[in-house]
């Protein structure tokens, strides 16, 4: 079957965010003074093929554990949703 | 009242996606032959105060169109939800 995952790729909680500081004093610069906490991550989107929903959920995990996240500093979430059926 | 704002950011459908296109390649070598259809974008965070929902969605979406996403070759989405009263 065909599927497609949305991949959410943040870092830790403990983890500096520089990229989310810049932000946000940009954000606060133009205006919007009461912005905070702002976190910068990868959203990601992919299709692939499995035998069922456990499988493609297996399959997610495993690359983004394996090359879409780095573990020490990071943290992921997915959605997996089943398209239909295989493509011809 | 305090909102929580989650946004995805993507390249438009019709933008060649350059980090896709490495992301999937790199998958395939590790053995990921069926994913296809890699689309990297940004996903952010962020809090805000407003005084309804509508306010806050509203703000949210006027940062999306000025600063978080660039309208030529990028859409975005968000959700907002309301966290508690405002922070004393």
């Amino acid at each position: 079957m065909h599927y497609k995952a949305t991949i959410r790729v943040t870092l830790r909680p403990s983890v500096l965010d520089p990229a989310g500081v810049a932000v946000r004093s940009g954000l606060q610069q133009l205006g919007y003074a009461s912005v905070a906490n702002v976190r910068i991550g990868k959203y990601i989107e992919l299709e692939l093929e499995a035998d069922n929903d456990a499988e493609a959920r297996h399959q997610v995990d495993r690359l983004c554990d394996q090359m879409l996240a780095n573990p020490v500093i990071e943290v992921y979430k997915f959605e997996v949703v089943a398209l239909e059926a295989a493509r011809r």
